[in-house]
């Protein structure tokens, strides 16, 4: 039987892909080939890994898929030729539109030990099985890569009551995204839950160590741990695209506004596909599973409609909790915009979160908006603090996309409640967006 | 001295039309005149009587207006004829520009015992100091009003342990700003709290009985209690403007689009004003703090600049917590949409509020989204779960006020993490907004 959309990749761009596709049109003959046989919820494995919550709640049900019509199948899609995908199993499966939702691949260092007992790489279900046995036996553990993945799974192994240590490249944890003086408050939060923290370094090599593992760093230091965990990011999957002959970006797999690769009917989408920044038009190595959805249910879209759907390149809005400390950005950061060239100009704020102060569980919030001079439209937003830091930070992305000014954001209508929201006259977005508007 | 700018009143439109005008331009002379001499945060009054916060941490410190060198006078403003107001001290204040902010009144039902002892209306912080004396002696309240204030009153007084009834006139409490299922999930949070509430009811008198009060019901019912507190709304405080002569409306100070009144250089901003729905173009009674901030801004730009700022109307966004349930609203609800004759589309999802749904702390969310049907834009939101209802209810009165489409808010750019928020692919504004989509 010949598929109208046959997606490969079973992650948050294939699913979203493939639920998108039947949402518009329930006839369509949809079909997804994924490689693992269980699919896990990929931000939620430093809370399987900290038993926040229990291995198997985090597997994404495959009734996800099957539940609304799609067919599901466990395979290895070896080539696409033509229009037609050929399987290990042997299958051919004959498609109108095909698209690409092949994810990417944890990095691997090429130094001594990296493939050693008790060195993991976080990945899929499989490595997250992996590690959590290793760490029924561990008492400490050095993480590679103080990034997102990194000062999660250390958060949440710390809260087990393990030996944690991040090595880190760069000068300060969380750099790639935020700007130093958020690093710094995520620094300060993890070192005053008694995690150590090797910034400036990389590991050059891992040995065993009378049952232990002795990771050397290029600083002269050795840390010593049961396990080791890698986590210091991911490359675009461009096998298949590569045999299949599709132009690749910097970062992945290159396609049109319409997220269409070089080849007609082939669509790509999430980690696999190189992204364009909205606010720079640069390619960027961005990949997230909140952008994966977006990207599947765009494709899809433009695969199966006339009316072709742009992509209006991607902002980039994270969310991450370090102990009681919740950080979000969006779009462009300070330092950012610096390398750009862009004028910008910066707008503050720090609030407590409820109100009065003294209401129990009050966390300050502070925000730090960016915008362009020239334009007055808002590029950039950075903040910490409470729980509230996560939808703020949708809200904030929302206002990147629709190029909003300074002073939509000044002449604001919010709501106010003192268990929930700052003090009506000290909305945040409101009150930094002010400070901007002074300096303009 | 002659001012620039004189504001009657001290409440939220009053402090930020003052802080507003000296930032915009410090050089300006700005006096403020109230008549109490502590404000107090107005929302904040149920948590000061529930004990949540030490009553003196919800006073408002006069630094906000004199801080920023705004001058500040405690007294009665008895008349205002030409270009100078008279104080009830004799003193007499030349202005140029006059910013009206005297806020609203308790209603007062004209009920036999409303005036007795023991029997209270929520205003400021003299009642709230009466109130809070009165509740050391008392085990049991009659809450007349079903609220905003009166379910908050209602939830804090029940945490203290105290017994607690609730009268509402409608069939349901918050039925002013809620559809019924919302509502219905209130009043069984109460109820399972073991909070009584009558509805379909009014307080038809009150009477001393052996130390207690007893209220009278329309249905025949007799409610015993230590005390009484009234929460049945406010009016428009329009005393000074209709000695002034000014134009009135339906629900207070009439003004045009710039928030001035019938006469040139005297504006009004804050619960004193009527105010215009942005979505249906006609006056509504709806009062809110974060209004009030917002048009006060407003008041003080339109009266220090040639450049003056339409006001778009109202949307009113509201939240509240009822003990661990947060529920928040703004723009139209369905009925509302159903009364105004508006063609509209309903968008709905339910989703837990971090992912995987065994995570600790983990909410239902649940989101309606209302949408015109022949513009395609969003006129209406409602949402009930945990606390980043806030946050939510803030992005969609944003949307409303922008007046995004559907298809904004399906492909929408945000930031996913699990332990703040929904599953990537489960954003609540792109399900719901999915879900309408289908039906348009």
């Amino acid at each position: 039987m010949k598929r109208d959309i046959l997606i490969i990749g079973g992650g948050p761009a294939g699913i979203s892909a493939a639920r998108f596709a039947k949402l518009m049109n329930p006839k369509l003959e949809v079909a997804l080939v994924r490689t693992s046989p269980l699919m896990v919820i990929p931000c939620a494995i430093p809370y399987s890994l900290g038993r926040a919550v229990p291995r198997d709640s985090i597997v994404i049900p495959d009734s996800m898929v099957t539940g609304v019509g799609v067919d599901l199948l466990v395979d290895v899609v070896v080539e696409v030729k033509d229009k037609v995908a050929t399987l290990q199993s042997g299958e051919k499966i004959e498609f109108d539109k095909l698209i690409l939702a092949v994810g990417s691949k944890p990095i691997v260092p090429p130094i001594p030990g990296a493939d050693l007992e008790n060195v993991f790489f976080v990945k899929d279900r499989n490595s997250m099985i992996r590690i959590e046995e290793a760490l029924e036996r561990a008492a400490s553990v050095v993480i590679v890569g103080g990034g997102f993945i990194g000062l999660e799974v250390g958060t949440e192994l710390r809260r087990r009551g393990m030996d944690v240590t991040i090595v880190e490249l760069l000068p300060h944890c969380l750099q790639t995204v935020f700007d130093e003086e958020f690093c710094e408050a995520a620094e300060f939060k993890m070192r005053s839950e008694d995690i150590r923290i090797c910034t400036r370094s990389t590991a050059i090599g891992i040995e065993e160590d009378r049952g232990m593992k002795r990771v050397h760093l290029d600083s002269g230091v050795d840390l010593l741990a049961d396990v080791v965990i890698f986590g210091i990011g991911v490359r675009a999957n461009t096998d298949l695209a590569s045999k299949m002959g599709l132009e690749l970006g910097r970062f992945g797999v290159k396609t049109n506004q319409y997220l269409e690769t070089s080849r007609e009917g082939v669509f790509a989408a999430g980690d696999c596909r190189t992204k364009i920044n909205f606010v720079t038009g640069k390619e960027t190595p961005v990949k997230l599973a909140s952008i994966a959805v977006w990207e599947g249910m765009t494709a899809a879209a433009n695969a199966i409609s006339e009316h072709r759907r742009e992509f209006p390149g991607v902002i980039g809005a994270f969310a991450t909790k370090i102990f009681d400390l919740s950080l979000g950005m969006a779009g462009l950061n300070e330092k950012m915009a610096q390398g750009e060239g862009i004028q910008y100009v910066v707008g503050t704020c720090e609030v407590p979160d409820k109100h009065p102060a003294t209401m129990p569980e009050t966390r300050n919030l502070f925000l730090k908006l960016i915008f362009d001079r020239a334009s007055g439209s808002i590029i950039g937003a950075e903040t910490q603090g409470g729980d509230s830091v996560g939808e703020l930070i949708n809200f904030l992305s929302f206002c990147i996309g629709k190029k909003m000014k300074v002073d939509d954001l000044v002449f604001l209508q919010h709501c106010s409640h003192p268990l929930l929201t700052p003090l009506p006259s000290s909305n945040p977005v409101m009150l930094a967006s002010k400070d901007a508007m002074m300096k303009m």
